[in-house]
């Protein structure tokens, strides 16, 4: 096997400790990279040597943002009284591309999982209670977490634990077939479920 | 659909700019950048950011190097008399992961493609040429093109023009089924030449 050039193997390294992206993706990626004359390389290195510079979490919504606040928490033009709680900033960007929901979010930045040694304190959970806990109109809060083991221990830790601070609906999203789905190619446990909570039609 | 921070959306699409990542992995790996606390945004900017800094074209084989020549051209334990033309580097690394092949290498850096303005001009066919005119001791060019069609204008082009300049044996790779391929997922032509080209048990 032939040593590639420092350089590129420095770059394929890199490519390759992202989520996602094995080393033959990376070594694509990278000649790819090499080839392209229209100054992809720079352009690419600087936008992300500068991603983190600007951004932050907003104090209400701990989604990020790159001002005060993040914009979602503050337009007025959104509903107080129902508030959405999601594991991740890209959760978040899910929800909203749904266009179902025009609520508040909260964001948590993860899920319980003992196993990676993230507990409530490692969550903006502290600042979920405190936020619920001041008074305001949040009627219904909705627990739009993962479907997977830690999303289930996180929702069923929040349940427990809101039910002191909070008064109001606390609602979560159905489970089910998931739409286009077919139901030979789908899991005992989802499958299960969905007969379960079946719904009259 | 809210509007993301201006440093997120621009890393976002940088990274949608590269092939085979939609603007979902794009997002993807952008918060996973902002979640990591390891450096990872800072180390793959400064790689990507040096990729080309001492990467240039081996003056025998056009291969990349960081160094006067590729070691591959150089390396004195490699086989003189038979050479082998890739059309990128890229593919020069698929062959040499084969292990099969101990010879030169000549990289053509792309394939005839008439549609996107790519002629004999564009890729590295003269050097090519000259390189198998000195007097040498080259006995056998293997063309390692692609099955595509580009890699097929390729061969015939390069074929027709070698016999010229080079008195040897020209060969190319065999074309048939891919090992571990299933008959019913191949495409009609790669099973037709595969009948073809078949061979006595």
């Amino acid at each position: 096997m032939q040593n590639l050039p420092q350089s590129i193997q420095t770059a394929i390294d890199a490519l390759s400790d992202l989520p996602g992206i094995g080393s033959r993706s990376a070594e694509r990626l990278v000649f790819n990279l090499l080839r392209n004359e229209s100054g992809l390389d720079q352009k690419l290195a600087q936008a992300v040597g500068a991603l983190k510079d600007n951004v932050r979490e907003c104090p209400i919504s701990f989604n990020y943002c790159d001002g005060e606040y993040c914009p979602l928490a503050i337009n007025p033009g959104r509903n107080d009284r129902i508030l959405c709680i999601v594991e991740t900033p890209m959760d978040l960007l899910a929800v909203e591309r749904t266009s179902e929901f025009k609520g508040r979010y909260h964001v948590l930045h993860g899920a319980l999982s003992p196993l990676n040694k993230i507990g409530p304190e490692q969550l903006r959970i502290k600042q979920l209670f405190e936020r619920v806990q001041k008074p305001n109109e949040i009627e219904e809060i909705v627990l739009a977490l993962s479907g997977n083991t830690e999303g289930d221990a996180t929702a069923y830790y929040l349940m427990d634990k809101l039910a002191r601070h909070f008064d109001g609906k606390i609602t979560r999203l159905a489970r089910g077939i998931p739409t286009g789905g077919d139901l030979d190619y789908l899991d005992a446990g989802t499958l299960s479920r969905a007969f379960t909570d079946r719904r009259e039609f």
